[in-house]
């Protein structure tokens, strides 16, 4: 048999057996406990069943472990001795407290039972002891209504029913015409615990139990139980906490914060969680217990006020909690009690803060000799940074906002901050409304690449259809544009110019606003702020030393630079976009696509010439058209870069991209290409594809059409050797996408040196350049070592191949991968964060297989994970020399990126 | 320096510096030159310029060797002496012919010059060896019309334009009022030589050479440049021939055929190559030279003839032949020319065969003792047994059809076979005219599972778009339905029930012919024989003994039965099917789909409202409509297998496949299941996808759905009970498709086991069953060890695999494909032939990862490539357990397992 494993950890009076560092055991909750214990901190002594009872809990199908109950019996009767009050006794009675604790906080996910140990005649000598009958009997409400809910299990039973101690409690304050639970007196409450058990004796057929030690008992297995609950499980799922970690239970003498006008309780936190400033912070209530905090029946009060009603058990709170931020070196989230003028901590952990609250915290920290610098980058998490960076809504506004219902649904926060403007539902309208001075949120079912002018257009984009990698998503999040996507309440009639969300119907010209860091479609105009970051370093409408928020943003940067060892290219084929990211400091751009600068302006009709052309010399008089604009693009992004490497991608898309879609447009277009629509229609046709995805598309088209590749690589290079003969120093690296075998890069290749010798002849310059590929299909991984042999560089398109390693195409995975996620099928979205048993084991391979043909190979990663911070750190971890992501995920990156180095 | 290599061999009056085995270097026609001399075959003396001399003249930019003219000219001189006359000579002059050579045969490809060595002096000197003027005129036109072909580049400059050659020559013909080239005279010969020498000179403006030793030089010059002409390049690139072997030339002394009446030429086989009978088998001509035989200017005669014309030779020659065959042990084909009764030899080869032949001649050569089982079995590709097994036309009829012009297109020769019918544009109507008794051709744009009924009602099927593995292609050669698909001359107006091909129009009712074997599309009814084999082992309407073909086809399966490792299953659906595949021998069902059998009579119903359904309990009274038809269809197909395994595939495809498409289809369902139409519309559009292969399909389905595989398990389970009472022992093997991770397996797997449990408990019986997964995502692959945690068997998905490893989509590949291939850039069609560097080292994981966590995993493959011979001997590489492919090519899958284990 296993050895006697201790399963009760005691803790009172400055003595505990177990410490901070016992959280897997004990449970956050437990392990505080036990360490504020442990430094003498103010806390009710108590005990902590271990996460292993509940471990054993369930695999024994709810058995106790075999001792459990002496060992719980042991420390109760430790604490009584140390209290000087026994459970149960009528006379002197020990109440405790019953809550769970798990190792990851789950907030208001499971079950609490307070005031436990009441029943008829305790609760006189409860009375007694508090000379308080009335605060008495309110503990004892509350311990019976707690307990049916709780244990007992008395709850609504419909989703629309109300919560049956709730009624009579109203009644009750109806009948006494009381506003207040605290305008109740001692026997209204009394009568009050009589009304509740008898609804429990009718509604459940069962007797409340009197005795405490089975109540105690019932609390404990309540707690535990809770650890299963729907809500608890759904959550776990949500944070991806294992299911068999468990939860410790946490048995605590009560104090009691409602015993009159000398008790409070509340929550205080070292520093300001919202802005990180480092003053004393936190609300309370006098009379009143901790779930009337949360509840938020009664407002609580700011509570720099408790230092004028209470300034000495103020004076030791703000003492205590400036104890433990030191001890913990961390901002902390602490419950208090004050009892009769004495103050008790419940609780103490790391405070969750905002993005700014965490950078200012981290920052000022290291200037107070708290922490390291190290140690600051790893207390933010990087995603936080992207508050810093995006416009926000004036949280007052929004507050009104609600209290008016004019918060209209919820979509995916797809690219986050605060937009407004008028809504309209086409591309076309964006730009015209724009161009008349209009700021307006595109509303649309879907976006498609024809939609980029417009996209670029509008404020704010809200779709309803599509994921987090939806093309909404994707290009919002490149254009660090807001968006709001996937909200499939919204339900859009374009020929109606209105749409319909949850009832309410909107029109072309309304105002919206979407918060594309919550998800949230607003009705009407709220009332943005911009974020101070951009101003300094992209506005330069702020200087740098005004804003302390940039200041402590670049000061961490520059940490972040000096530790990682991964570089931070950007994806960007914008100038304007190349200059946001160049601000940032990424060090070069990892993926110039040329497609979209296909749509700019006139350039899309050539581009329909040279697709409907019925030869290579119809197709070579179309690119010639396109070779002097996609040049003039080449030189500017080169130009902004200065000498850092830029790689520019081939023509990728299936070329059905570019023609029009519509009966409509298809004729509109005929008539401009003056060719008879039927031929058109038929190109159409041609060349729909059941799977675009894995069409003719990427290299595959350029096999095809050779001329595609030569106009692309003269372009650039005669961009290059102009900007050379200008004395810049321009370094172009040419990346053929979806390639899968030695040959097909082979032969894109020989086009692009061709057009590099040819242009450098001409220019009679030198130009540094790079030829590579990407590596985007699962072949390619696997023939990386061939295909190495002749690229100069490879970059992961981890977009196309985590849809071709899971077969699961981004556009239609929306469908089942939500649930996936939830149930735990997928540990996360794979296109979110690369999936690194299969994806990753690709990846792996082909850096292994690469390298070893070619060991100075240059490797980095293009696709969207390249801004995920968890895939920053697997490409750390495999060796990639660089990651590349849109603009504004440059600084995320960056701090991720020293996370990983530090962590290594 | 390299070693001085050896440029040159001779052979010559029973002594020869080369043999058989030296292929690589002297090429195929060299080595047996050389072998037929060293073993007394008449061969007129000569010499072969070796394949390391081509390879060295085109990395060295068209520069022969050092040493190799000295060597030449040696060898030419030894061939003067024994010959006993001088090249160039005036009175007694040596001829030579020069010709190419590789290691495989490139029959017509590359170049050939005959009787070269004349001019206008040593012509009177062949005159006089000759005694017949206009022998040695003829001979002189000869080479100056094919020297100033092949050498000198006198061409026709368009496509449209006559040989200028020919232009003269028939002008000289109609002048002399002269049928054929044999009337013309000596002096109408020279002044022919004349006229060519100066429409060379007019047209090129060079003189022709009249030094023998130019003439020579130039045409081993041309031969070897003849290697990389557009035709050879184009060859093999088909024929999958290195581009970097290099041809020989072979330099002969000149034998005449056309020395008058005793003279003759001709091709000679030692048996049949159309049935492989054994006995001799030929054609020639008299007074004629080779050119004339393949020319089809004269028809030659059949080689019985022969014997009575010049019954010395023809003994001599048959002679010849044998002791050929026997020193080859294998069927020869043979050149000869007979120069004044006297015999010579001029090429020897393994002579090609259809499969009939192959199967006789392999198995004859067994019973003659002249090769081993195993080396019989190694005779034959794998493919020619197809020819065994399919319908014919009869070839009068169709060469009838060939003069009439009525052979209107050719498409992918997709299912082989022969089918005449009447035409019908709608799988509907291929049904009801079935029904009436029609024999139908069923023709369309492309076929989808819907069209599966129409299918099989008709006798071929005839598609305009879509490759080798479109839908029509695979569910024909499944259902060994003849088909020629992709045939883009065919244009269909589905309104106007008609189609036009290539300027006719056939109208529905009209007859067609469609060969599935050559692609050939015929208008007309053409007369189809039926297959030997057939008749014998599933109509039996034929008795084993009196079919020869089936006697022989059936030993040489029960050969392949002895030797091969590698278990051989059917992917099939339908009893009948099964039926055919247990004829064959198959050893279990590899791949029975469940979705077929959902489009069959009522059950699309069914179907449609299960996925019209909008909550579970909903889908679950659909699916029990379901239920008592999938039990019948599981309890026949395992009842027609016995105690084999029958591997059971849960629903794949995705829900959209199952709904209609076209608005009047949607109105019309709509009508039956009594909804409204834009409710129907909108589940179309909900349910539509980017890219369906990538999408909400396979276990994934399962995953939102899980009653369907619960459905689907309770009908397996209760049809094998069922059997099971009735003393049957159905072995069901249940396969989880598109699995990607453990989790997904793990949840799906549970749903089959409780079904199972379930349904044993109610009958009271024990059933033995597997359960296991599709492999064929990347990820499985990667992810096999953990797969196999829940898996009992792993069936290679390879058409899947392959799509998403390569980023491939099988249905829109055709544009690029075939250009692919025939570019190098991909070896062969991946979906044909198993890509071994990405696909397979992807299976080799699997397996390797999968058998390390169980080692007694059963591993097969149920991908297309399981019927492909190389991807057979791929598998039985990596120890696959077993293949399965559809049921006629069963005995292809036998033999090519056979030919690897002997392989290996």
């Amino acid at each position: 048999m296993a050895k006697a494993r201790k399963f009760v950890y005691s803790f009172s009076a400055g003595k505990a057996e177990g410490r901070a560092s016992m959280r897997e055991l004990l449970g956050g909750k437990g392990a505080g406990l036990h360490e504020m214990t442990r430094i003498g901190v103010p806390v009710p002594p108590g005990f902590t069943i271990t996460t292993e009872v509940c471990t054993h809990y369930y695999k024994r199908r709810r058995q106790y472990p075999k001792g459990l109950e002496r060992d719980v019996m042991k420390a109760l009767s430790r604490v009584e001795k140390i209290i000087g009050r026994r459970f149960g006794d009528p006379l002197n009675p020990l109440l405790v407290s019953v809550r769970s604790g798990a190792r990851e906080s789950m907030p208001g996910m499971m079950d609490t039972v307070l005031n436990l140990g009441l029943n008829d005649r305790t609760v006189q000598g409860l009375a007694a002891q508090m000379q308080n009958p009335r605060a008495a009997y309110d503990c004892y409400r509350r311990f019976v209504q707690m307990y049916g809910d709780v244990v007992l299990g008395l709850k609504p039973r419909e989703k629309e029913e109300r919560d049956p101690f709730e009624v009579i409690l109203e009644r009750k304050k109806k009948a006494r015409r009381a506003r207040f639970d605290t305008e109740l007196g001692a026997d209204d409450l009394k009568e009050l615990v009589a009304e509740f058990k008898a609804e429990i004796k009718a509604k459940l057929g069962k007797e409340f139990p009197e005795e405490p030690e089975e109540q105690l008992w019932g609390a404990i297995g309540a707690v535990f139980g809770s650890w299963n609950n729907d809500r608890a499980i759904a959550y776990r799922q949500l944070y991806h906490i294992p299911h068999n970690w468990g939860t410790a239970v946490n048995v605590q003498t009560m104090v009691f914060g409602n015993m009159g006008e000398r008790c409070a309780t509340g929550v205080a936190f070292t520093r300001n969680p919202g802005n990180g400033e480092k003053r004393f912070y936190g609300e309370f209530l006098v009379n009143a217990q901790g779930e009337d905090v949360v509840a938020g029946v009664r407002t609580p009060r700011p509570i720099a006020e408790l230092k004028e009603i209470m300034p000495g058990s103020y004076r030791k709170l703000e003492q205590t909690c400036g104890i433990l931020e030191k001890h913990y070196k961390e901002m902390q989230d602490t419950e208090f009690t004050i009892e009769n003028d004495r103050l008790w901590l419940l609780q103490t952990r790391a405070g969750k803060r905002t993005g700014f609250a965490a950078v200012r915290i981290a920052v000022d920290m290291v200037e107070e000799r708290i922490i390291s610098k190290e140690q600051a980058l790893l207390r933010i998490e990087p995603d936080q940074l992207n508050q810093l960076l995006r416009p926000i809504f004036d949280q007052a506004d929004k507050d009104r906002a609600a209290k008016e219902g004019r918060i209209l649904a919820r979509g995916l926060p797809a690219g986050p901050g605060a937009a407004a403007g008028r809504i309209v539902f086409h591309a076309e309208d964006a730009e015209a409304w724009k161009k008349r001075g209009e700021r307006v949120i595109l509303c649309r079912v879907e976006t498609s690449p024809d939609d980029i002018r417009g996209m670029d257009a509008a404020q704010g984009i809200l779709t309803a259809r599509g994921g987090m990698t939806s093309h909404a998503a994707l290009v919002a999040r490149q254009m660090g544009k807001i968006c709001v996507a996937g909200c499939e309440a919204v339900n859009i009639d374009y020929a109606g110019r209105k749409m319909h969300i949850d009832g309410s119907v909107l029109k072309e010209g309304d105002w919206l606003s979407v918060d594309g860091t919550t998800g949230e479609v607003i009705k009407g105009e709220l009332k943005t702020l911009p974020s101070e970051v951009l101003q300094v370093l992209i506005g330069r409408t702020l200087e740098p030393q005004t804003s302390r928020v940039y200041r402590q943003f670049s000061r961490l940067m520059k940490w972040a630079d000096r530790v990682r060892k991964i570089g931070i290219r950007t994806n960007t084929d914008q100038p304007d976009q190349a200059r946001v990211a160049m601000a940032f400091g990424a060090e070069g751009i990892g993926l110039c696509r040329t497609e979209h600068m296909f749509f700019e302006g006139k350039r899309i009709d050539a581009v329909r010439e040279m697709i409907l052309a019925e030869d290579e010399a119809g197709r070579r008089r179309a690119l010639k058209k396109l070779l002097p604009m996609q040049k003039e693009d080449f030189k500017g992004i080169l130009e902004i870069m200065g000498s850092l490497p830029v790689t520019i991608r081939t023509l990728d898309p299936p070329l059905h991209e570019f023609l029009p879609k519509t009966e409509a447009e298809i004729v509109e277009l005929a008539r401009i290409m003056s060719i008879p629509i039927e031929t058109l229609k038929n190109k159409v046709d041609v060349l729909h594809e059941f799977n675009p995805m894995l069409g003719h598309r990427g290299c595959r088209l350029a096999i095809s059409y050779p001329e595609i590749t030569e106009m692309q690589a003269q372009a650039i290079f005669e961009a290059a050797c102009e900007l050379r003969l200008e004395g810049k120093n321009p370094f172009p690296e040419v990346m053929i996408p979806l390639v899968s075998s030695r040959q097909e890069l082979h032969a894109q290749r020989e086009i692009v040196e061709r057009a590099a010798r040819d242009a450098m002849k001409r220019y009679g310059v030198r130009v540094r350049y790079l030829i590579g590929t990407m590596i985007e299909l699962p072949r390619a991984c696997l023939v990386a070592d061939e295909i190495a042999q002749e690229a100069e560089f490879f970059s992961f398109g981890t977009n196309d191949l985590t849809q071709t390693c899971l077969g699961l195409s981004r556009d239609d995975a929306g469908k089942f991968l939500p649930s996936y996620v939830l149930h735990g099928i997928l540990p996360e979205d794979p296109f979110v964060s690369i999936d690194r048993d299969g994806v990753g084991a690709l990846m792996r391979l082909g850096v292994q297989k690469g390298r070893k043909v070619r060991r100075d190979l240059e490797i980095g990663i293009c696709g969207e994970h390249g801004g995920d911070p968890k895939s920053v750190a697997f490409c750390h971890e495999i060796g990639l020399d660089y990651v590349s992501c849109s603009a504004y995920r440059v600084p995320i990156a960056k701090l991720a990126a020293a996370q990983a180095a530090l962590r290594s």
